[in-house]
């Protein structure tokens, strides 16, 4: 089977049932043709997946499929927007017609999820790995950036922090978990959800958001910089972050939510004004919203412990190439 | 170093220097923000170079990061539109300043030349591989597609095909060039200049293009099948499609140019009417151009021998997973 054929059978195929929103000529050109609306500008993000690094090397193809696609979603939703199209450029050391019926799987029931489709790709020879790009749609000056926070705002996070990291754990016998526990774990590191409702909603709201990607402290630390700022995070309010029935230490539980990342939720802050109205519309439907701390003036992080004391902290997420 | 200190040193410095004519935010939040023109489509395409497949292991790394934004300009040229915004998503073993500087420089000469900018991108610990994805722009319903070539069509190539070829043979000690021969080879092969300006040209004159990447009988059998047509090549004109100073047998020029990849040279149709205006019209500043054949009724390729015989070809250009 020669590299047309492979596209052809798994992906110009599947794509054809995703939304074809806008999109003039898709998958089978030198380039897709694509039309956004009117007084719409364009988010645009790449990220790439390798084998072992992003992902265990068992993870299941189909899970390989979702991630791909959910972690570039999870860019848009960080903006506020919608993602729309996007291309695939997958290295593969050699075609095996299940894995990729697997992995074109996970990653269509993915984009129909979020009528996202994909218009363009490139299939080569190569050690496993996954480059995606989306081109997502705001309107104009409307998008959420990271260096827009100020003293006073509340911060805030979507859902749990921590879980995947505690899968990932687990996967390396460095904890042990129940069993329904170890299967929660691991089903956010290998499917997470991109918040993209949850940061559409919250263009109304956020004075500054980013995606938990590398991890909330990593995260956190690049709101901070780019918004000139100083966060204080309570402890209590992370302990809540993870799922009430992990029984671990609070240090470990609060570690995990600090450092662990991959859990791809949105991290964000509001204005005080705007606080009530947001906790009070927040659709129950939506992953759980939790208030962590404050943004104050200053530089740095702090992190304020239920003994009164304040502990500083620092940027520690997972990083490539970190020495 | 880490990975956000890499991006910033190289990427986000060099980035401010290209064009940044539409970009509202760009390198350094989750998403780059993008405008486009009111009536203009856009143009959406990715392609990954990987170590050892697309480029020699001894390629230079300045040669790496030209080649990698010139194969997808090269794309955005075959529809004739106009370069905008791309990504980068770059896996290395290890972080080599060195290397960086010289890639770097490569990839931004070219982003330069074609008033390109680098809005976003993604660094990994992994193997040698690069994907660039690029947008580009285009008047609504002025893209040339693969599917609109006609019987009766002239078949148009700009510049010279087989040259990137045969500076790979040379390289791999399969053919012996002399040495000014071996360097434009190399330098072909090296440094592929994506016909934008001739491909932009193009939109009032072309009925159907694309960019020869994998070698003139496998792209243009992609126009043939998407337009259901056949077509008719000279082989006199195709000895003209190469240098006039390689001296190699007929036999090897004509192979060289009918199955060798890499020339990112433009092959298009045009109606009849067209011709004599395109070929007073085209400027001299411009890569060549050679007629090489005739859009035909049917199917399939023929090549017309000089001795008047015609011999049917087939696509063999270079495959991805080629059995």
């Amino acid at each position: 089977m020669d590299e047309f054929s492979l596209i052809q059978q798994f992906f110009s195929v599947a794509q054809n049932k995703t939304a074809q929103d806008g999109v003039i000529l898709g998958i089978g050109d030198d380039a897709a043709i694509i039309k956004p609306a009117e007084g719409e500008v364009l988010l645009f993000t790449t990220d790439t997946l390798i084998n072992g690094v992003h992902f265990p090397l068992d993870t299941a193809a189909r899970a390989i499929g979702h991630k791909a696609l959910a972690v570039n979603l999870s860019d848009i939703a960080a903006m506020a927007g919608q993602a729309r199209w996007f291309t695939l450029a997958l290295s593969l050391p050699e075609p095996d017609p299940a894995w990729l019926k697997d992995f074109s799987e996970g990653l269509f029931a993915l984009a129909k999820q979020f009528s996202v489709s994909l218009v363009g790709g490139d299939t080569t020879r190569g050690p496993l790995s996954i480059t995606l790009s989306v081109i997502g749609t705001i309107q104009e000056k409307r998008a959420i950036r990271r260096s827009t926070a100020k003293p006073g705002d509340a911060i805030y996070i979507t859902g749990h922090l921590g879980t995947a990291t505690l899968g990932l754990a687990a996967i390396n016998d460095e904890i042990t978990l129940s069993e329904i526990d170890l299967s929660n774990c691991r089903n956010k590191l290998d499917f997470p959800q991109p918040r993209l409702q949850e940061g559409y909603f919250l263009r109304d709201y956020a004075s500054s958001m980013i995606d938990i990607s590398d991890g909330l402290t990593s995260d956190l630390d690049h709101i901070l910089r780019a918004s000139d700022c100083r966060a204080v995070i309570d402890s209590e309010s992370l302990k809540k972050a993870l799922p009430a029935t992990i029984d671990l230490p609070d240090r470990k539980v609060i570690e995990a939510a600090l450092y662990g990342g991959d859990d791809y939720e949105l991290l964000f802050t509001v204005a005080a004004s705007k606080v009530l109205k947001l906790e009070q519309s927040w659709p129950h439907t939506f992953s759980p919203l939790t208030q962590i701390g404050e943004i104050t003036k200053g530089e740095g992080m702090v992190l304020k412990g239920d003994n009164g004391q304040d502990m500083k902290i620092t940027a520690c997420g997972y990083n490539h190439f970190h020495d």
